[in-house]
């Protein structure tokens, strides 16, 4: 019984993750004898943003005898903007509007959230650290639209592989507790990893910040790639003026191709003055994570060609220009 | 190539959720033969809210060989208290700390909104209705915690059905669009249901709201348990005096039977004054579905029964008599 | 006993009206030798506005052996400018301050708010619907007052009359409740109402706006000049969403042709999105009316042509070039 | 052409500051046959406040054949609470909202304030000096309805006299000025005013106030009654640290006999720190006088017995056990 | 020529520190044959506090022929209150006016900085550590103002020793830096430190503060009285955090003696939540050097026992109850 | 025991200001076989602001043999900056860092406020009238300080002195009340001053100030170089309405030669509204007084030659080319 409660693939497909109202649609619309009519629905984002999820949306709408027009996964979209439409049997694709919905919603909010920091982290890269704030079953779909914001890797297993990407990573608080110090781990670490994978190695956990910096660069010596500060909000969190310190001391004591990774609580105004005190990389993990879902409408527009709409909203087609075919099926336009 | 994105719970279990840096932790362990030691790590909440995906999470660490204490589902809990101990092998259950903390923090974020709109709406009863802002894949998971933080039902089929409840619905706008008239399409709804299945209808698509509610009462008579009001943000959103009017108009045409269900954009600052004003159901979206996680740490505490902690920590179990002991493994205390 | 409480023109001119610390001093001056002392008072605003009530202060003072500067009507005028300046015999004019600075303040209030709200609403003429909020006394003065501000009409009968205007109206909610319904209203004032006079159909009462201004459209055709939307607060006001959805229904309908006009509780703030959305003309009402008085003094600044002022103030005469002679007592310089 | 545009008593009992809108409207309903239907109407104030301009509401309405229910003139209301209910022919009536409205209002919005302030300076009393900031024709009406508010007195000649009272005033600046020393006019004051009259002389001309009173008080011994302050803003206003040491610098000198009355610019958080230091009266002008008006409006609740209303109020008579019969129509209830 | 520009106890009793216009005016005096007028002058507060200073004020007036009343030092005095009387001929004590003033307004401001942050630190103790922030010539008087408002110690040598207290110190990072370790400078300093000095380290040069705390325990065992936590901005400050996990580190290794000795930019709000965290001494600078003087006026009351006072004084002697005959003159009353 | 508390220059000079941390330093640098290592300390500047006091800290540091670099007095440094560097054996100098930090930051803030205001009054000159809020020991020393920062000249007898000024004053309110008429004063100081000093008379003792102003114009005649605004804050303080009315009434008189000079609670922002009226001097008190002290700090970067510097500060000597050689000692660079 107790078990792990997030539906699969299959579930999805099969309908099972849609509002239960719209489960009894069909019947009543074949009732009504409108069970052929052809509709146009709309689905428009309610506020600007990244849009992700396309992909995903169209795997979904695949089976089904509809035409899609969509935007291209990535765009930019404007508050209200039209992102896609969906012409068929109402019968045939109702039963998708929440999953449609909540698809594109979760993945455009990540999206918009990641897109926002890397702009404001340019052009120092920006890694998806976000898998230990969501769901397991959706940490790679987070992943993915992390990176069609912009961030150039993550550090989930299936998120970098479905990205087509290595994972990034360094080596967990806990590996050097048991080593009892940060060289020692350090070492062991080096010792082990492929020749061409980048040593990072974390310097937070037992010393002040630059005292062990200085002691991992003696020790690794030319291939230390970064050292990555993670230091706890009780001992003030990363600031400018520790990575400025952190770097004039390795650069002073010859360690100049070292880098400075970074992660903890970053967020698109902080980022900005640590990359001008010599951040080399950022790891971000609930700015993307806790974004909010980019919350999207579907509407019906027009009824066999005729405009239509509920109170408040305009009947007929919206222009949108940028949308693109995607999908044919038999009663499209 | 394109399809879902989203982790099975077999991916899950197999820990290919992990953040990749757990991956060579225990090699490394074995290297520096520390792979035998066994250790004590407890996860506890950054902030306080209402503990959920505890089952989730025992489901994960059954397989190991682990002890393991934990709160109860559905607990509240404080900042920094502590909601599962975990002792053993570290190699054994480093893997699953990713997955452990993002099944905690995404129900437990959900969980404490739905408990915030659920304490505020006392004693009318909350619905969620948030599926279509998630991923459908966490779309169960998410009705599930919003029960575990005191709603009474849910939209979505799955979700509903895991908690053992009958989904909760009306009818969608596109329906509505359809038939072409309110009450044409409550009257083939109200063919079509189950006799049991109280009848709610939504009365914000075509016409204003006080008199579509009349409309649709008179066409049902006492057969109608609630019309819905959902009215978009264009004609000002549902507020107090709506409801107060509907309701009066209702009742002195002879219609004090009917309930009012409100749904669209609820706070728990907006739901209090509904209350007040006469609302006898609430559908809760994006309160619940956009809740930030509940961000959870995993802390060592104990190696080889001697206390430890990274800088930022005090060493050492932290005394927590609510913990109960969930699972014994070999080498638990 | 009982009776309209108001003073009559003949009692304001006689004095009634004044102060009554005015009423001794002519004796005292008498008593002290110094009846015959020419002397020059200024008035001045102490805020920047439009200046209004000029032509009915002269009216006031037309009688009187006194030499009379003043800005023109509807003047912009700034902090601390001169506004009119009286010579003569202070026995003659002193029991006219009071009824001069308030006929000033009043009327420059109401034209300073009118041209605020002018001013935010260009191109879109603005007529004042402010009677309802003032005594009936000052109804047209406050409506001529308005229009002095840059408003093109009144809703008052002697306001609109007294300007030389066709009074503006459309029709009151109780007609259309009496009637029971908007279309039956609307076609028995199309058939009263002279062939040269605008249809305006209030559309609020009884259905939402959209509909029923299809319905008044249907029914009146070409004949309707523009729908009037004065959505009460509790249906969430008049918003641009609202007349742009409007707009759009008439339009794809045919009804390009027919306005939209608005009322209720408009603001300067509120009017620039409502213009951009396609309202066609406004009606302001408390805005103007309960606009704070533009409060005016008169200050004694020579006497026998040697400058005087009272602690606080500069002596003698403010250089005033934009004033102009409108009236020559046997005293003026 | 060119005079006093108020209207006189005579024209608004004839109608003529209607707004357009209900003049045709009569017309109308004999077009329909809705002659002879009964409704019943009710005015409610938007806001809560004091009560005024009942008794000239029901002077308008005394001629005509209908029922009137109000509440007492001065009664506290809040807001949205019934003040007057009319019964009868609607097109005996209805030309009449717009004036009843506006008397109503505006001098609500006067009693409201002077009620403020009045509570504010309790026990110290006050004296409505608001006519210079209306128009003459309403000066009287204001003072009336600050006294309804609580004020003791009042400045205009007319408004003093309506209310049965002596006006209160002092002398004006321009007399000072021309006397051209204070203790000089306040002599000749004194040898002209009838014995009982108090002596209020105003000290801020030309020295500093505490000289000033110190001199006046000496020429006048017991007989002044009291010094006025009205220290302008140049000069830093009227300040509690003002009064309090005038106050010492009089009983050092042996008059303590003498009150302080102060005036200009006052407001309710004024008056508190002022009465503390001293000050015996108050003169309140633009606080009273520049009150918006207390905005009210008149909604049809029934039609021949049958409860209605337009969309946003609930339909039928609202409760209202504080009305009161005033006047009894052929065909009230 | 170039030299310390402070002035000697002599050049201030001679009067070389007074304001140059006091200079003449005896000379004036005499002139205008007032010479041996007899004059009460008294010196009040602008604002509230505690008042330091009297002392020093009394010994420089030690050598006149006055009358002196005052409060004793460190009373608690409100705004405006009377803190010194003196009487005498104008010409004997009019020179001292600007000294006077300054030595009551510097310590007082001193006096009460230090009032505040005691009150917020109790029961711990607060040492003044504000020397390095005043000119050397006052850091003495400051010092001794710190402790007539409640400090227990000073660390500047004088100031400590004028107060009859051993000064408090640690050891600077100067000592350290070149000692180029915690624990060798602090095995020295021990070494040389008389026995029943306190050993209090400073542990934040070099490595994290946890860390080299216990260090320094593990070299000095039950020798070491307290450690110093003075945490550069640049790595976060000294938070509650940091102390409470210090706290908990020294104890669980058996130091629970050692105590908690804080310092760096403390205010009154910093300090509470320390104290609760376990600090067990503070040390403040700029909170108590910075202050604001504690501004006093002396004012002319009375002239041969008549009441005087400039315009916006109350004139004659203020009720002080509270003052204290403190020296005799000829002349006093 | 009694007496000044202040601490004279040869008592600085011999330490005795230091703080007590610093006096064991030495023997322990011995012990340690320390003492003659070669070390350079920075003094940096923790804010923007003006430099001053670097020619006192250089008579403090000129018997010791030691190399020093320092900025010009008067500059103007940004925050961090290095204001001085200091070269030798820790020994010989380490004792004075709490008196040479002392000196810079408290003239450096005086000098710093004044040249605030000094910019904010341009070209209106200021003088420092501050003496009466420090401890007399160091009112020479500030108003040197504020000329360092641009003022004038000073009211106290030393402070001018210093600066080889003559220094500026006017008269006390005390010679005002005893004389019992401020022109009877004004006569008297008139007779005695020197006749090329400027005769300045302060004129809000007895009367309103611009009565006063007159009366004083009219006994002095061209003599009178200016009158003087002090007006307390209970009269409303000195406004630019008022100078601008002085100013008038002074003009219109034939007195266009007679300056105004203004003293009381004068703010950067205060006096440039109080230019633009016609003020032609300024006295300010607290606002250079009562400034914060530019903290300052002292940290050691090398030691023979090699970088070091504490946790949180980088390493080495910071560039600083504008600091220019001052003294040069045996182990100098
Ligand atoms: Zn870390
Ligand atoms: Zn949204
Ligand atoms: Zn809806
Ligand atoms: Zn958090
Ligand atoms: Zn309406
Ligand atoms: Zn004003
Ligand atoms: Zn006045
Ligand atoms: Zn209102
Ligand atoms: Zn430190
Ligand atoms: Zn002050
Ligand atoms: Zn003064
Ligand atoms: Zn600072």
């Amino acid at each position: 019984k107790r078990g792990i409660r997030s539906a699969t693939p299959e579930e999805i497909q099969a309908g099972l993750t849609a509002d239960v109202y719209f489960v009894g649609t069909q019947q009543i619309l074949h009732e009504l004898g409108l069970s052929d009519e052809v509709v146009t629905a709309e689905i428009f984002a309610n506020h600007a943003g990244v849009l992700a999820g396309v992909e995903e949306a169209l795997t979904m709408l695949a089976p089904l005898n509809v035409t899609v027009d969509a935007l291209d996964e990535g765009s930019m979209v404007s508050a209200k903007q039209v992102v896609m439409r969906i012409t068929g049997q109402y019968g045939v694709f109702g039963l998708y509007e929440t999953a449609l919905l909540g698809i594109l919603a979760a993945s455009s909010g990540w999206a918009t959230a990641a897109h926002e920091i890397v702009e404001a982290a340019k052009p120092v890269p920006v890694v998806s650290f976000g898998a230990r704030h969501v769901h397991p079953a959706v940490a790679s779909v987070m992943d993915r639209a992390a990176m069609v914001g912009g961030a150039q890797g993550a550090s989930s297993i299936l998120g970098a592989r479905q990205a087509g990407e290595i994972p990034s990573g360094t080596m967990p608080h806990a590996l050097l507790l048991m080593a009892g110090d940060t060289v020692k781990a350090a070492q062991a670490y080096d010792a082990l990893m492929p020749p061409n994978a980048p040593r990072v190695v974390l310097v937070d956990t037992f010393k002040d910040e630059a005292e062990e910096a200085l002691r991992v660069a003696e020790a690794l010596g030319s291939k230390l790639a970064a050292i990555r500060l993670d230091t706890p909000r009780e001992r003030g969190g990363v600031t400018p003026e520790l990575v400025r310190e952190v770097r004039a001391r390795l650069s002073q004591k010859g360690y100049g191709h070292v880098g400075i990774f970074v992660s903890g609580g970053l967020t698109p105004a902080r980022v900005g003055p640590l990359v001008e005190a010599g951040v080399t990389g950022f790891g971000i993990g609930s700015y993307i994570a806790a974004a909010s879902p980019l919350d999207m409408t579907m509407d019906l527009k027009e009824i066999n060609g005729k405009p239509v709409a509920k109170r408040g909203r305009i009947p007929g087609l919206t222009p949108s220009p940028s949308l693109k075919r995607r999908q044919t099926g038999a009663t499209g336009d």
